[in-house]
């Protein structure tokens, strides 16, 4: 099988996406890096580049030379990568893919719904990979779950509660830290802190494993650290369009969690929980029945968990094995093998949207707001 | 030491809170249980007091007959106790608060707010015992969490997340079970479903380890189950009077959880996490430290903690002795030692404002109310 | 229901297995606690034992006192708990079993084998009552997996894991500490430390959960603080008269293990895991099947375990309920119930042999040694 | 940098072991696979390898091939990985040392101790590295619990207690699954099962994190299934040469345990626990302390642990990582940093000593035996 060649803008030396971005799209060998514009500093990049065993030829300054340098070529990269600052994610991803390349992009995909729309209508017309890293809902316990509650397994879905609420940001002397400041600070972050950082994790998740969208949405933000302009604590309720209510809590200054993403699904017959640090355990309780523990890996799983396993059950896979799964999906749509679970343009624009929604609701004391998109009402 | 005299109204046999109070009065060997109006079937009662081992004089048919014939003694109980259906608390915890007797009372308290602040004047100026059973505040390491938070070591609180959400109403097929549906009827629950009977025990331990009340709150009510009239899901965000925040998750219907009740608080310099299924631990992580696990029992414990502690570290001790506790404290005051962690009159009150609150919220898409009684405004 | 007499012989003021014992005995009301002969000290006995409220003419001040006083009364106990120091169990045993007295005894039974065997044919040839405390074999979960593996939910029993072990005696300091010290010197503690005091209910429970006798046994015993005349390591392999491998590890100097009892039986057909400090919670997991939590109180549960329970499904109980339910089983037999889960006379006296094998092989380099008491050979 | 140049022996498709050191060795960058005979049947592994990536001229048929054709180019594998059957293991290992080459070889690195001391010999002199796949080694926590105990944060080691036991050939049915019959049958495992396959990692990973190496053991072995020769279940109690005590259960028959690999190690001042399931989390508690959770990626572990971390804390990490920091520490001392921890050929030696020695003191009643290779006594 030949490779599939990728190549990458951002994500330099020192940052954390990149190497996740670099051992995702590699370690199975389905992708080759060949080309990159990996800082913002061209001389920078192209080093880094280089000493990453590119070839010095697609070893770019800027993302418009990579653009324009690999449209220019016949063995021009299968998928781009975009890992840049947030606030340019929308012109890179359009830029890509109104040239004809398959692109995965950082979440957000974009700041402005506006600009959410605009790419899922670029990317339907460009027929090709428009898909957001949303990486979580590639482990393979998360296809189980969303598996189980597509057959049916716990009925209709009454209730989902999400939380991604960790404590890294808990210390009121970080307001000097540069690392933690720019994330409640408006000019850098946008309308949201928080929420838009890791709450969007666990609201694309409900989503994903409900197999359902967020219809109405009611915020309550708060700033528990003098200083921050934006929140660092928030909690969400929503309503599903198929009736269920949702939860949703996320917050940084949660001392003592340490990643604290969590997923609850009840239904009509059962329930369903789900924790980011144990990844590769499922827990089931049907109605009137005993809480079972799932494993990654065992037999009889659905098919969507069991080929995405790569080590036999109990050997844990973590996190950079979830965003390899990204890269596996994206390989098989290349190749002409349809996934359904791959998140996609969509599902990055209706993130965005339920975004300025709890912003909006938070803003006017907790009123209802409608999440959906414009486009999609 | 002499024993005190003790007697209960409701509580008859098969109930689930009988049981409680009688192994909680009497396992210490600090109460004696010689009084009782156990049923309200008159002839039951007295039958079952009388295999209770109650002299026959004291084996009361009915509430207002014990309340004679305990006034009329000399060796009168010293306390009684009440454990009558939720809408009789009020008459009779103020007849036997007027009448001189210490009462612990059943919650919640009074279904009204005035009929709460009605008590709550009583039992100033009885100078009597008032106390309501919020008995999960008397699990040893839940006084340590507030003892914690009182000494300062978390810091100032910013945060507190209490969640009291089981799964043991989750069969819509319970629609004709008596046991579940009189919950969800507001003819026998009043204007409160789940919030009112599960979520206000974790409201009243949000307010409890945090050494602080409620003041506003806005709440989404949720009836899962057709044919519900009252809510089996419930989000309560808060304030609380210090500045700090609240979530409170409580849910009837979330399959898989059995007790479900977890309190996590989040603090300036530290974070706190219980949960009353394994009670014997206490999670805490200080700022930039390592989670450690408090035992039960361990060595430096505060006061209030090792003092409610009946056997060695690691040998685990459960809800009837949480229960136990509550008489250990009625009982030192009664012999003249103030205890200030007993829940009272006050507490009472406070409750029952919170749930006519979060009615009210729900009830206007969840528009923030103030949740103070109005004689603490 | 007429309450039984019950009297105790030591667990004297600040004992911890003196208010044990009043709890479980009184904690349901089946007992009520008339007797007492509660110190060496003969006043400091009486006195203690008129502050428990027991009459004066029954607060004994020696077990010969007590033994004569009772016998001489119509109304006498019913049952007498024996919780004085080890060396003294069997002639007090014995004594109140040839005077016609029902005995609870604290374990060891006796400290030799020979003794051990007089205890049972005396208990046989009295008819009544001679139970050891072995109370973990009281927990509900824990008669629930004796059900199921007598019930053949794990098909036949191919192997055995028991382990008790804590780190409270891991401190070298506490060489001079009288209430360490005691446990690893022959002259107070007999031939053996940390397994006869620990690993003794470890291999009880092995016997009980899987309803089989210890046959052979091989042990490895290790001080590994110097100035330790006894073990306060062990690890004894043993064999099942029933074909079963037995695996016992049991420790004092685990540093970070607080109780650290835990047990784990293996069969053709399943598996089974419980541990003393969650016990309200049985593991399972059927071959080729999910493992799954099965908890104190759901609905289903064998006979012995349901029984066993006084509150709610997730509400926990602990070990002073444990204790209790040695009460319960025997107030039972005494009422002409039969219960054959109370751990009795032959029951210690296994014990006994065992403690004796293992000391025997672990001085003989693990060779195997037969761990039957000789009359059952 | 250049990526170091890789082939495999062995791991052909469908094997367990290939993937994982494909993936291990390549998901950093820092080995690029060139070479490999993958295939006992030539053709199968020269089609594979070609499938892979490999030029035509290094598909090799065989390792003799391979061997061959490698000495003679310029630009040979830096390294060869052996992951052939276990007997072939010295063969294949010494051969390509004696050529020159570098060698990772799966474990058991040979099947007689007298083959383990000639490689031990034929490394030294080649002065290549000589490394066994010992991966449980490589993760994060594992390398902090080494660094702990060497640092002397719990004291001198008195005791360690290891368990590696697993459910997976618990099913008696399996008598005829030739995936599981070989491991039990002499000829093709050799002289020992379950110890031989599972249990040496367990007594390999007692010995890296005490940083100490076994003098003597006893066993004990059982065969829990009719017609297994050899051992399913194996306890071995073992001495270190510091003094410590060792146990060390392993068993394929332990229904419910999924991995079970699982290490304690408790010293004068301090205990650690490790548990390959949740590999990111360890467990430290201090004497007189509280436990704690040192959670990978915090910040402030020992460097050999930090370094071996590719994302951020709670971002869990597993068993292929572990796999690949094998590769990483062979790439360091390729490229001339020496790194101590790297399991060698001495380790793979003193294992293959170990197993014989639990053999002969299993078919001896559980004698104690010296478990040090002639070479080392």
């Amino acid at each position: 099988m030949t490779k599939l060649k990728w190549g990458m803008i951002g994500g330099g030396e020192g940052s954390q996406i990149g190497p996740a971005h670099r051992l995702g799209a590699q370690v199975d060998g389905l992708f080759e890096m060949v080309a990159g514009a990996l800082d913002h500093r061209p001389d920078v990049g192209r080093d880094y580049a280089r000493r990453l065993g590119i070839a010095p030829d697609r070893a770019y300054g800027d993302w418009r030379e990579m653009l324009e340098g690999e449209r220019a070529r016949d063995d021009r990269i299968d998928l781009v990568t975009i890992a840049t600052p947030n606030s340019t994610h929308f012109e890179l991803t359009k830029a890509f893919l109104l040239a004809g390349f398959n692109v995965l992009c950082e979440k957000p995909m974009t700041m402005s719904v506006q600009e959410g729309e605009e790419i899922v209508r670029i990317a339907k017309d460009s027929g090709k990979v428009c898909a957001v890293n949303y990486c979580y809902s590639a482990y393979p316990m998360v296809r189980q779950a969303r598996a189980m509650v597509r057959a049916g397994e716990i009925g209709k879905v009454r209730l989902v509660v999400s939380e991604f609420s960790h404590g890294h940001h808990g210390d009121a002397a970080d307001a000097d830290n540069p690392r933690v400041r720019w994330r409640y600070d408006p000019a850098t972050a946008g309308v949201s802190g928080q929420f838009a950082d890791c709450g969007i994790h666990a609201l694309h998740l409900a989503s994903f494993i409900c197999d359902d969208q967020v219809g109405e949405l009611s915020a309550d933000f708060v700033s528990t650290i003098a200083g921050r302009a934006l929140e660092d604590d928030a909690m969400v309720n929503f309503r599903m369009s198929k009736g269920a209510a949702g939860r949703l809590w996320t917050s940084s200054v949660a001392i003592g969690r340490q990643h604290g993403f969590e997923i609850q699904v009840f239904g009509e017959t059962g329930g369903l929980r789900w924790a980011s640090e144990h990844p590769n355990q499922l827990i089931h309780t049907p109605l009137h029945g005993r809480t079972q523990i799932i494993e990654k890996g065992e037999s009889g799983l659905y098919e969507d968990a069991s080929r995405l396993t790569r080590v036999a059950i109990a050997h844990p896979e973590g996190f950079l094995l979830a965003v390899a799964n990204i890269y596996v999906d994206i390989a098989d749509i290349i190749n002409g093998n349809p996934r359904d679970g791959l998140p996609n343009a969509t599902d990055g624009l209706r993130s965005v949207a339920a975004v300025h929604a709890a912003v909006a609701s938070a803003a006017d004391n907790g009123a209802w707001k409608d999440a959906r998109p414009p486009m999609f009402r």
